[in-house]
């Protein structure tokens, strides 16, 4: 259920694709956006873009895993407007054997993926339970689902946030929190993934990918808008996207 | 993909509830509606409320079970706009112990359920593949993820229907016709729930229920509204939506 | 929990190759077992090699999709020993794109695949549920719990029948009966699965495939009779199997 | 597949009741079990009531979180004869609202049932992969599949090892490993669940407890041993147990 505005968003793992697109979104409909990303100097051309729209955005580095730092963070949202909505968007994927997957690694992408989620959630419901008020979103990948060859260490920290997230959601629900889980099956339109693309298929495939082939970060940015204006009669916990030639 | 208006939607299963108000909300944005439901006498009073809003909408008889019937409902729906929307929401939740689940009952509550729905999709698609766009939505319940004691014969075509939607969304998707599952895990506000918890607990129960404890009717449509307006690049093949305060 | 001997074991869909190493494996451990397929006559090299060996098998020809036929079926079963195990091994794969599934083939899969399960299951817990002893076990498959492209008729289907299974495991575990579903998630070694393969990959696939790629249906009567004795401190509902070099 | 004798069977999680009755199962036999919990000294009279019984054991203090011991603890059983299955049991049910979930309590039901797991799966992949054979066998619950309020925690972990034993499946599987997840989904009869069941009804409520209304472990371990024989043309990835009166 939205809230009067002013409110704001706080965005852990503001990056400069998915995170990016939802603080303008927000930012478009009035939403005080507070960002914070590993690097905070890179926010600076995104801060000043959505300024000079007209929107309100703060932004300052933040390392999620760091649960006093993410408590500070969240604190600061709430100061400059009632804290809204906290969109924990962090990530790390990583693909290993098995047998070449370190300890090191494994842990690594366990406190970005799943810990620092935790954490967030825990934190945002503290601000939020007494208000009654408030939503908190996961982003999830395919591996939240399925744990594929390689993919011991990411999926694991996945499949460990989406564990949050149900939990989360079926003990705030109740108390007016609304938790969700967007499960991003899909390549989105990034450099990173098209350097993919172009690595494995050579160069060409990326002047003959399909029109909407790859997913719009804006695209996703508009479903986590609709699930936050969700009335509480009926919330969402969990939904999917993918392009429309995707095979799955 | 949001076709450019004049477009139609065509609903299969228009009941009092959750059918009338995606009707509405559809019309309200302009398409024309085309309604469905056993007893098309019922339809009378929601049509001229749709009319007398500005919205365009017909409707009448059908028997869902009866491929020809739907063939030439769609096709009426696409002679008015071209159809842009085909919703299956068509239900027949029955209880009964497996032991006194006769045959009828099995068979009719998976015609209904299930292979209707089935030859929804089938003559949708039939009129949306060639041109590439449309979308095929098919209304789920709880009992499409889990059989429950009783539910044997709901269960087994709430399941079915899943299965269609999955292997037609896997098969339609690339060929541009957005196919989705919208899991309604809960209650909705109907006279028929009300009266069943008035049955259970005692009339006072309903003076009780918390605000917003059953599901909207009208959050269904928005939800509905929001999958047909998705971009290609980022649909939605499964969501499911619950009342806050719902146990699951 | 096992009967004591002499005890019978019904199997509809007594195939050539599962179903029949089903017969061979609960026949070498006393069962009387009692076995349907469509074309009766095929069973008599079966059943002379049963009772060669000293088993004690009786066969005949069923159509599961026939109430009576299978409760009769059944009642043999029970009066040559005890029912003790009623298994639905039922299949028909069939592949048709969403627009060329005729209703027939649709409504045809689904009376042999889910349908005639649901039967089955309702008239073994008949003889079975007063007696707070017995199993029920059906036979799923990958179209089980996912929905390919092509696959609507046959996913529905199996999709129902394992509606079915859990429905009725839930309502009739506390009463003392085993109903399990076993999901066969790959290609079982039989004429049908080698004959695409060549037809697919050339003759030569044939000669090159890896001993063990394809699954043995002995393998799969063992892991039944490992179900079939279960105590009842710990049942399984949900198994499934597959070869060690199959991609899933 | 079964190793011709003599062979090893690693318990990492070796507790009095589940752990336990794995390793009598295992050293009946014919398997040297080698076995590790935190307290090695509690394992005296386990391993003197399998010596006494004819079998082989041996065991030790064990933290499965600290790596380099959990290689030596998998080297150690493979000295003693050739590792043939690495079972990891190690568990740590918690209970709290999000809210109240430290950071330390969060980390360390991580640390041991996701992190240990996934050393315990790596380790014995070294092991293994190279003679291409061996299994590796990880234990899940109730959480494993499903997040539950005050679950954040357990279900973090658990959803983790699922997902650790899922992409250890696909990995390995090909490789003639077998990786199967067995789901515990209700409670095991052991002291600990007594008691919770007399404080939450009473003493009385012990009494009244229908036979096999708790699993027993042996059940567990029954299966286990029973994955362990597969044939390699027909493996378990995943299977569940629950007693027959479960609700579930």
């Amino acid at each position: 259920m939205t809230a009067p505005l002013p409110a704001s968003v706080a965005i852990l793992g503001a990056g400069s694709y998915i995170g990016a697109a939802i603080a303008r979104r927000f930012a478009q409909e009035g939403y005080a956006v507070h960002l914070g990303r590993r690097n905070g100097d890179e926010l600076a051309p995104l801060l000043d873009e959505i300024r000079a729209a007209g929107g309100r955005a703060t932004g300052r580095s933040l390392d999620a895993r760091q649960p006093e730092d993410v408590t500070a963070f969240l604190e600061e949202a709430d100061a400059a407007a009632p804290l809204d909505l906290c969109l924990f968007n962090v990530g790390g994927n990583v693909r290993f054997p098995l047998t070449a997957t370190t300890d090191r690694v494994f842990r690594k992408v366990w406190e970005m993926g799943c810990f620092a989620g935790f954490v967030a959630a825990r934190e945002a419901a503290r601000i939020m339970v007494p208000r009654g008020r408030g939503s908190i979103f996961l982003t999830g990948a395919t591996a939240s689902l399925r744990g594929g060859s390689g993919f011991s260490a990411f999926a694991a920290a996945k499949f460990g946030l989406r564990a949050v997230a149900q939990s989360a959601a079926r003990e705030l629900g109740p108390q007016g929190i609304h938790v969700a889980h967007l499960v991003i099956d899909a390549g989105v339109d990034t450099r990173f993934v098209r350097d993919r693309i172009a690595a494995a298929e050579g160069p060409q495939a990326l002047e003959t990918l399909a029109p909407d082939r790859l997913m719009n970060p804006a695209s996703i940015a508009e479903t986590y808008l609709q699930l936050h204006r969700q009335p509480r009669d009926a919330w969402t916990f969990e939904t999917e996207l993918r392009p429309y030639a995707e095979k799955w």
